[in-house]
């Protein structure tokens, strides 16, 4: 296999690994538990899993892989914080916003040939990434993936 | 740069920043407040400190770089749940243990050459390795990044 491909694997082993888990972490809570918090006074799991969402619809847009699917959340689960927006979807709601998006990703990631995982992302200007070359798209997938498993800590704490 | 320099820089700045992480998150945490539950009936702070040592320490046999710094912290934070060791370090005791080896660590990664990272970890057979050459050094370290930011986004609910 070559580097390139192996280094791909690599880092989409652990992306895909790190949705599996929060898969079946989630598939342990009951949507009433979501709606807790995970420590007192800290973020409740129907937040989490929100944020979750819409933290990876920005993906798309970083990826230049098309519109967000679903961008009523950025307000709600990234610029706000929890507990201050009301009208925020269901977990039902959620949990059927993160699956269908899983599914996306995935597909629009496969979509990719392996030397475009290594063209700039979209946040980076062209002068910039003359300079600094791993500010690349698998970049955005291996941050990301840390960002996931920071909060499939914390959702796990509800089982 | 080189693919496989790309690579590698992309892996470590997300192992570094890890680091940095939970390095800022222990420093705003007292003494006092690591021997607290992150949540009710869950894992205290002090525990999740030794049990990163202990995994980071486990990293040196994998990457054939030596041997563990403080084998005594298997037993209590691998092995044993929380709560079921009577005897184990104070937390000032674990926070030195953790900045002398995140510097041992540190020495050691940056004594290997970039074509080391490609080679096979110990835990793993050659004749395994040559059908699975993702189950390289490198991987170590991702899959032990993950693994930190767990437990990071677990410890910042101390706050």
């Amino acid at each position: 296999m070559a580097t390139t491909e192996l280094f791909i694997k690599m880092t989409f082993d652990r992306w895909n690994g790190s949705i599996t888990n929060l898969n079946a972490i989630l598939n342990s809570l009951t949507d009433e538990t979501l709606q807790k918090e995970i420590a007192p006074g800290k973020n409740r799991g129907i937040y989490l899993l929100g944020h979750l969402i819409a933290v990876h619809d920005e993906m798309l847009k970083l990826l230049d892989l098309g519109e967000k699917l679903y961008p009523e959340l950025y307000e709600p689960f990234i610029k706000s914080p929890d507990k201050t927006v009301t009208q925020i979807p269901t977990a039902a709601e959620l949990r059927s916003f993160w699956t269908k998006q899983c599914e996306v990703l995935k597909q629009k990631f496969d979509s990719l040939k392996p030397e475009d995982w290594f063209e700039k992302h979209t946040a980076v200007s062209a002068e910039d990434f003359a300079n600094e070359p791993h500010r690349n798209k698998l970049n955005i997938i291996i941050t990301r993936t840390s960002h996931l498993q920071y909060h499939s800590g914390q959702l796990v704490l509800l089982k």
